[in-house]
């Protein structure tokens, strides 16, 4: 099945990732400021007028916030009263599958353009309590009650990787030193620096210093957060929002020359709860997305160029590089120690710093990545701008894959 | 703007409303129990094969089971992994809007069969902290600090349309004696009975009888809210779950000889707080998703046979009929009591009972009232059948207003 019309981007826009910088703001703030980046980003420019629709992404703003209903509140934020407004949610895949729902929105016929936005804002929650709401996000009746966490999860996974493949942590550090150096490249990112900077800025607080990332990386600095997952195989807490805007392709050009086409669409549910999957060392939803996507676009993974996947934690990034079909099951860690996934290498992975070091705001994030490839597409990327790419994909899971959404992007 | 395809329904299907007879179930059992009941009405049958997504409405499940990432677990429980499935969230509004983005889904050609459904599983908390769960959907920064609560907001729409046109609590009473009395032919609904048989019995405690419903409503048994509201001008708190299948209209007939067409689709924001609107005695977003769908179904209000409009408390239904443009502006109250909108009125409102008697459990509300539009206009809805009604509209609203959806189906 294919779209009854093409949908494009034609502008994206976000606010800076971070910890702490927006502490005083609550969400809606947060949201507009993104919202603001991405009109203004429209280079022949946008009426508010011509924005029929606003689908928002928001995961757990129940929690951190005590709100929901967060589309009005948008709407009515952002000045786009009375337009229609809805909340998509699959956890951490919300706001790409609010870019989904959007790009159906548009192509059924409904509405000409629409503005997609994500917001999540964290850091009013203390770590623990902040692991604790997100465990909502899986299976309450099976997984919560026996007191594991998402981190606690995703290393089972890395456990059942090593074992079947002889994978090793090695090459998860190698996907943390290569996201957080795309993310000193980007001046949105909740970490822009190098992982041996912020290292050596951990460090002395220990009276330790580092020359070598893996120095630090290995060292009683970087601590084992669950086996073999330490603090940097891990995405921060983050508070953020991103936008993009979808309109009718055949519409596009009078927003932007330049405008990027979706060109691929797959959506996969898997099972909420790690034991009942057979095999631990894949994400079948991911498997499943991504057939459908490559179909639609008619392309194949070879023909990606660069892609955002999510790196909730490295095992997460360097399972993806194989489920999406860019490496050969088992092959995923070396191809990251070898630097096949850089921004020089094959196929450029999470350009942006990925949910490691750009941040996870979680309802934000699929957005964000959508307009990380939106920017890369247009050569609006600076100094981590991938040369040539004219095939974007995006890769965004909820929770450990109760949801899979993979979209794919060309010029 | 016009969907590229038609869209019909081709079931439907929703479980008992209940207060207590789900007590031992969570939500994802009482969601499957109405997604059987609404597969096994499909008339000539369908494989779960041909489900090619699930859209689900749950507004508040975190508070109410610590769980969001709903979707996913509905497709696992439901045996329809590896389909997309994605939650909707427009507070009270969710699974209307849920079945809007089926539709979207549908007609965009990404989709051919989608189902659609919502659940909340209320009864584990009680009325204390629910009310105040259900505040997440009102502005956590204005409206929630001051300790409001939506009882308390309707309420003073109901002062101001009292103050506005004169109307009158009695003509509130009126619309609750109807909707019960609907209630009494729905055995699905929460509270089968009519008001002076609940009246009784809430009586016998305190040594009361009462001979008519008036005298029940204006007695102690049925003590006061939020002024002017009383016990009976509110919706209760309810255990639920419903569904409905939506399809291409070009081939609802490979699955049944009578499909239900969606002629219009209407959505609008409102803002989400009451001190941002000029008039409580109206609600704009109604006004407007109102207008765009009877501007897409190419109809007026004059011509809907029947109407499920949102009475989450009794003013609600009283504004929501005048706002609809049943009534003039000011009218509403009076045709209630002139029994204009009963079974055997011009527009019988709330055939089923109602949010106030068949129960609203949040996230079902919106799909619960599509089911019974299309049991209406299949001539399947017993004895409380509306007579030869051909054109049906659902009215659900978000919290007080910051979401409106209004649906019109056709025979």
């Amino acid at each position: 099945m294919g779209l009854a019309r093409e949908v494009a981007i034609i502008g994206g826009g976000m606010t800076r990732f971070h910890h702490s910088l927006h502490a005083d703001k609550i969400s809606r703030e947060i949201f507009t400021e993104a919202i603001e980046d991405c009109l203004s980003s429209v280079d022949k420019g946008i009426s508010p007028a011509k924005i029929d629709a606003l689908v928002i992404g928001g995961t757990v703003g129940e929690f951190f916030e005590g709100q929901s209903h967060y589309a009005s509140l948008m709407a009515d934020w952002t000045g786009l009263l009375p337009i229609p407004s809805l909340r998509v949610e699959t956890a951490c895949a919300s706001s790409s599958t609010a870019v989904e729902v959007a790009a159906l929105g548009v192509a059924s016929g409904m509405y000409e353009t629409v503005l997609v936005g994500g917001v999540e804002k964290m850091s009013s929650l203390k770590t623990e309590k902040a692991t604790e709401a997100l465990m909502s996000g899986i299976d309450i009746a099976y997984e919560y009650p026996v007191g594991v966490t998402n981190p606690a999860l995703y290393a089972m996974m890395a456990n059942a990787h090593f074992k079947k493949y002889g994978s090793r942590w090695e090459q998860l550090a190698a996907i943390a030193i290569k996201n957080h150096h795309n993310a000193s490249l980007n001046p949105k990112a909740q970490y822009p620096s190098e992982v041996l900077e912020l290292g050596n800025k951990i460090g002395s607080k220990q009276g330790l210093s580092f020359k070598d990332p893996m120095d630090f990386l290995k060292s009683s600095a970087n601590p084992m957060v669950s086996y073999p997952l330490r603090l940097f195989d891990c995405s921060p807490i983050t508070d953020g929002a991103a936008a993009v805007l979808v309109t009718a392709s055949c519409n596009a050009k009078s927003y932007t020359d330049t405008p990027v086409y979706l060109s691929g669409l797959g959506h996969a549910s898997g099972t909420m709860s790690l034991h009942e999957r057979p095999d631990l060392a894949t994400i079948p939803a991911t498997l499943e997305a991504a057939k459908k996507a490559y179909a639609m676009a008619k392309i194949d993974a070879k023909d990606v160029d660069l892609a955002m996947v999510h790196d909730c934690f490295t095992i997460a990034e360097l399972i993806a590089t194989e489920d999406l079909g860019f490496f050969k099951k088992g092959e995923g860690g070396r191809a990251a120690e070898e630097g096949r996934t850089s921004l020089d290498g094959e196929i450029p992975v999470n350009t942006d710093g990925g949910l490691k070091a750009k941040g996870h705001p979680i309802g934000a994030t699929g957005v964000a990545m959508v307009n990380e490839v939106y920017k890369q597409l247009r050569s609006e990327a600076d100094k981590r701008q991938v040369n040539n790419a004219e095939t974007g994909l995006i890769h965004n899971v909820g929770a450990t894959g109760g949801t899979v959404v993979v979209q794919i992007f060309r010029k």
